[in-house]
């Protein structure tokens, strides 16, 4: 079993740089204190008597040796950035549960055959450089590096500019590793679990993803001396499409969800009618066709909508992926661990995006989730209980030692 | 008459200070622009033999003496500040057409008993500071100049600092002045003098306004693993309310309008559930009880239809003023100056706010309007001929001679 105090006390830490504004962090990707956070990581592996070595696009892998030096890696890990008003858990907990399995391992003697990787992958959350998992991404292939690189923040920073600002730019190629298999800890960043007083979810599947970036152009002008019959307000135009996103979401009930979280308003000004709006569509299930189908169904009646007030409207999509099926073989790990240890579990499918949803595809992969408090994730106030932390840890710890032969 | 090339030509090269993205101007209150071109404008009243007075809030007052040095002056101006994407002539041609008044008289030798005073009021647009016309709502004892130096713009700045950090806080106590009559020459911003075919709007009334800062309060959740039932969606808020003033304007018509121009999303993540969007409504009509009626059924619906989908609403007025009746004497000297020089003309309401709004309150006062292409404002495109704009300015010459007495 692994150290509970000592994993706590890690997370802890970890959450000391970037704080929020209300107890969580701000620990945006490619800022000051992303590297700041990956220094203090880079120590702790270093102690854990680990090699770091980094990719061009800023992932970072931490080896333990194993027995036989052939033998592909058993991977583990998440990510160590958060959202603009993020929790202390989403992502930390996974990347700080695989460094305190290594740290376990070292304390009990344990050898495994497969080296084990310790991973912290660039850029998960998506906020700040869209789309999210955006390291991971590269790694499966999912996207060149050129596309990483030239992605922009709102303030039309890139993040290849960025990524060498901070000094995280590494010298292995990306996507070139042997994987013999990956596991990924998290909160589950939702309710589930703790209505069912569960201790472990064993995720079978996730959900697939689209961020569709609407641009709804209307025409500037004065808020006051222009008569309504010639207004061509763009603000209309989001108020329409939020809640057809909505309407679209609640038939598809259950299992789908849809919602827009992002949103810019030119010029922005008391007295000016929004000439432009521009706003990310975030539409999810677990089963593609549906999927595809709420795509298809606001692509076919947001232009009417916007027409049918004097207002265009375009779209492009900004962020995407299907929904994962993980490793049969990992996901029976899982399951095998979490039932050795005697903790409750039961399967479960991911809301949220995760790196192992990328990965998954070019290697196996299986994840493992924690409940969190009223399922609150993307909020300063996420919080988790230190039993929950130290359980997913178990299990994970199981799962790998499993996987990376004793 | 006074002369169109040199009026023109000013408007120029005002409009190279504080350039747009798109032709227009970005000269807001307060910059380092605006700083400028308040020095252009103190340069080319020295030019014209005029005393800059500069009072505690930035308002400036170019005097040209009479010959009764006990008369109170005539006043004629407007404002230098512009929208962040604002047009070359809205406010700009009433100061430099004002000037343009001055220089003519030079030319001709023409003296006045009453002396005459070009102003420049500070922050009439109100994007950065609201509200609107602060500083000539403080002149006219609408607000404290302690309130108005407390107005913080978006990023906390406030008012007194900027105003110092640009270097015109004057030495002049505000308000501290006598007016014989105020007249402010100003481009329409609507579409109706174009439409008629008209040279000059005679405005006897204009629109009063209330605007109404909205703050709908949710709960920040992760747009994935957030199941519907369980989302308190901001932004669903924003798109009620955003519906229910046109809703209200449309059944207040004709002669009332309604629109949100300001929206802020708070986190703003493409991936996080608007847990805060705090917006401005822009309510106006010119008929009192009903501005009062439109404002009291948002107050009284708003807050239904965001409990009803779970988020909190909250409003608080920012800004408002009554619908103003100009001074029936220097509404009669500017229809007879028009009449006089043979302009086409016709009375018309102000569908903006204006400075003159406020001093009318304190002093007689009236407005001349010309006409604007497409009736577009706070618009770089913002447009209007070289002819509209010396129609204009030949009837606020002969308004302000009457009324100063040659
Ligand atoms: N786990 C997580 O919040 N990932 C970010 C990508 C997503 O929005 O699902
Ligand atoms: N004229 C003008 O645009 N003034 C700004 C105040 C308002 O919004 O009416």
């Amino acid at each position: 079993r692994i150290d509970p105090a000592r994993l706590w006390d890690s997370l802890m830490e970890m959450a000391k740089i970037g704080p929020g504004v209300a107890g969580g962090n701000n620990r945006q990707t490619l800022t000051d204190a992303d590297s700041e956070g990956r220094h203090l990581f880079k120590k702790w592996c270093d102690a854990a008597g680990m090699t770091m070595g980094v990719d061009t696009m800023g992932n970072m892998f931490a080896t333990r040796a194993g027995e036989d030096p052939d033998a592909a890696p058993v991977y583990m890990g998440s990510h160590l950035d958060t959202q603009p008003t993020g929790g202390k858990y989403d992502g930390v907990l996974g990347v700080l549960g695989a460094l305190e399995c290594v740290r376990t391992m070292n304390d009990l003697g344990i050898r495994t055959k497969h080296p084990i990787v310790v991973v912290n992958w660039t850029n998960e959350e998506g906020t700040r450089f869209a789309p999210a998992m955006l390291a991971s991404g590269v790694f499966a292939g999912k996207h060149t590096q050129d596309f990483a690189y030239d992605r922009e923040d709102h303030d039309g920073k890139k993040f290849g500019d960025e990524l060498k600002r901070i000094g995280w730019v590494g010298d292995e190629p990306v996507g070139d590793r042997k994987i013999h298999a990956l596991f990924e800890l998290h909160i589950e960043q939702g309710p589930i679990l703790e209505a069912e007083g569960k201790d472990i979810g064993v995720v079978t599947h996730g959900q697939g993803l689209r961020w569709i970036e609407c641009t709804v152009t209307g025409k500037e002008s004065h808020t006051g001396s222009t008569p309504m019959h010639m207004r061509k307000n763009a603000g209309r135009g989001l108020a329409l499409v939020t809640e057809l996103v909505h309407e679209i979401a609640m038939k598809n009930q259950p299992n789908a969800v849809g919602a827009i979280g992002h949103i810019d308003v030119y010029p922005n000004s008391r007295n000016i009618i929004p000439g432009r709006v521009v706003f990310t569509v975030d539409m999810r299930t677990h089963i593609l066709p549906k999927l595809n189908a709420m795509v298809d169904e606001l692509m076919a009646r947001a232009p009417k909508l916007c027409a049918d007030i004097g207002v265009g409207f375009e779209a492009r999509i900004v962020g995407q992926f299907d929904p994962p099926a993980f490793d049969e073989g990992c996901v029976a790990a899982v399951r095998n661990a979490a039932e050795r240890l005697g903790y409750s579990h039961m399967d479960i499918v991911s809301g949220a995006g995760h790196d192992a949803c990328w990965i998954n595809d070019v290697a196996p992969t299986a994840m493992i989730m924690c409940p969190c408090v009223d399922g609150l994730s993307h909020n300063e106030a996420e919080e988790i209980t230190p039993e929950w932390a130290a359980a997913g840890t178990d299990v994970l710890l199981h799962a790998v030692l499993e996987t990376a032969e004793v």
